[in-house]
């Protein structure tokens, strides 16, 4: 095992109606800019339910944060920070909305040009407190210190860590996923899910916690999400949920490599055809597999044996068959896993690693040996 | 999956050399009181090492503390709080130490007789802040807010919870534990792995992260367990590490039933016998699960087949394997199971039921459906 430090914070309240213990989590005498997306919350009942927790607070609204939240947006929400001396950032959506909520937080303090945070990684040293009531479980940014911003007008999507964005309280109603649609739900199980593989199929390093946890969190998830489509399912929502928050708080990732190779690939997809970003992974993350087979050898036949329960005495087959299935789960999903089956055209084998490199993305995976040429040969056998 | 809090902010640096991280952890200008056991420290250079990083602070030392930390011993510890004006304690040790430590620092600023926290659940309202360096994995003590006491002289001891006692660091380097002797390196396993059973061998509500992350910690222990006697291993005692320390950690039991009865049996058999307390829940629990058979029946299986990967289609034979497999583990532990074997004569199966019932112990177990006549039972099987 690695050396790590461990350090997750976020107070969760988890369950039904948790939403009612709102009012004791936020700061008492805090005034709060509330921050979500495109108006669903006004329709399912969230936004009165939160309201009605606010009612001792002064409270400043700030909604249409995109999926994939733009930067020109936030910085209107930081303007609105700024004007109205916000003290508390209340994010209630999805992983767009509190990784949104994550970029004003920072940018709202900032001694500088923001864009610099994303694009040159400049270190954030302060923030706006903030709390987070999820929606969509999803990406894990509700207890941890990401966040993904897009800038459409440069074709970027970038991203930031900093523990100051990271959520003090994170509040996880189930049943606020009732509403949402398939295509989301299923999108958030595939996103968790390629967190996990992110953090795990990598090099072995004898982490026994950290392994065996994902691979709990992959088979919860492969059992549990084709059922995320059915109707007012609490137990199977509530699950989903709470395996989505453990595949990225930090502690399946701590003391052992990470790759991140498929997310930084699917962010140039999402860049540059607007796909969803859950849709790029489950399109990347099979081929990236083949084409990392035998750096990831070992942890792939783990992954064949543990994950599947696949008989590994044929390594190559028992390697073939775990990509095959990982394969059919996306699809189970209703995932499209080629290219091809969105519209894509051959020119996104160019594209792809011309844009990495304009990000400087000049080699990533978990050895640092993959460069854009590798990422080209994986977005072709992606076509 | 029931409604839960989970908020773990304790912040964790593991690994090699992670003690030269102590001067960064503790909070500057601090009063410390370095509170440690029977001495070891002084032997294996850990005392040496922790003292390099205080030099800047104002350091008061107090060492002795016991295994099953002693009361009067401990009153002693919060006499010199007040008395030097204290403001952090470090403790530096296994759980006792950080047991004992979470004691005097809730009993330093309490405001009433201490006992009181223990025999009479009375809220602990604020305590000293404190951290600690763990030299013996076993308790999870080092990041949640449990402490159980000893008072030898009353045959008692009891526990009790504050979210104020919760150190606000723990340094786990599992290079600490090499000089630790075979006894307290078994006692260690053996304790986690009954940690986890008391949170998982329940009765099932569907908490697929609490469950697979229960049965991950479990199979780690049972293949790791018998390696933790090789000297020096660094890989085996740094993964035992981790398992214990997320084996008690508030994660597995969050959201689900919790049983502990095994613990208040054991408990009252230290208070009798001074048996250590891996000892007493290794003679217990095999045969609570035998005597709980029916009302476990779910999860028992469940355990058969996911921890112990035993055939599960006769039933009634997979559950007989799973409690036998579960004595041999402890016997490989080098644990004896019985009492006979501890020398203890038959009157304990009086003596426990009489001290549960002495300690407001009417109804305990998952259910609320154990009795001390339930107890006696299980005694006299242990016989």
């Amino acid at each position: 095992m690695q050396d790590f430090i461990f350090h997750n914070p976020t107070k969760v309240a988890f369950g039904k109606n948790s939403i009612q213990q709102l009012a004791t989590l936020l700061p008492k005498d805090s005034k709060v800019l509330l921050l979500y997306g495109g108006g669903s919350i006004k329709k399912n009942g969230v936004y009165d339910t939160v309201m009605q927790q606010l009612t001792t607070h002064e409270v400043v609204e700030f909604g249409g944060i995109e999926a994939n939240p733009e930067y020109t947006t936030l910085m209107k929400a930081v303007e609105l920070v700024k004007q109205h001396h916000i003290d508390f950032l209340l994010a209630v959506g999805g992983g767009s909305v509190v990784d949104g909520t994550k970029f004003v937080a920072a940018a709202a303090e900032f001694d500088g040009e923001p864009w610099d945070i994303l694009a040159k990684g400049v270190e954030v040293k302060s923030a706006v407190p903030l709390g987070c009531v999820l929606t969509l479980p999803a990406t894990g940014s509700e207890t941890n210190i990401a966040s993904v911003v897009n800038r459409s007008e440069l074709g970027k999507k970038l991203s930031f860590l900093s523990e100051h964005v990271r959520p003090q309280f994170a509040v996880l109603d189930p049943q606020t996923t009732y509403s949402l649609p398939d295509r989301q739900l299923a999108n958030g199980v595939v996103d968790a899910f390629v967190h996990v593989m992110e953090q795990y199929l990598t090099y072995p390093v004898n982490a026994t916690v950290q392994d065996r946890f994902a691979e709990g969190i992959l088979q919860n998830l492969i059992e549990l999400g084709p059922r995320v489509f059915e109707k007012d399912n609490y137990e199977v929502r509530a699950n989903l949920m709470w395996n989505a928050t453990q595949a990225l708080n930090g502690l399946i990732g701590a003391g052992v490599p990470q790759d991140w190779a498929t997310h930084q690939i699917g962010h140039e997809l999402t860049a540059l055809y607007g796909l969803d970003h859950a849709v790029t992974l489950a399109i990347v993350l099979p081929q990236m597999m083949r084409h990392q087979r035998s750096d990831k050898r070992e942890k792939l036949l783990q992954y064949a044996s543990r994950v599947w329960h696949l008989d590994t005495s044929d390594e190559e087959a028992a390697i073939d068959q775990a990509i095959v299935k990982t394969e059919q789960f996306f699809q189970q999903m209703g995932m499209k896993i080629y290219l091809h089956e969105h519209n894509v055209e051959e020119t996104v084998v160019r594209l792809v690693p011309r844009k990495l490199m304009e990000n400087g993305m000049m080699s990533f995976g978990e050895r640092g040996n993959l460069t854009p040429k590798d990422a080209e040969l994986i977005i072709k056998a992606a076509l």
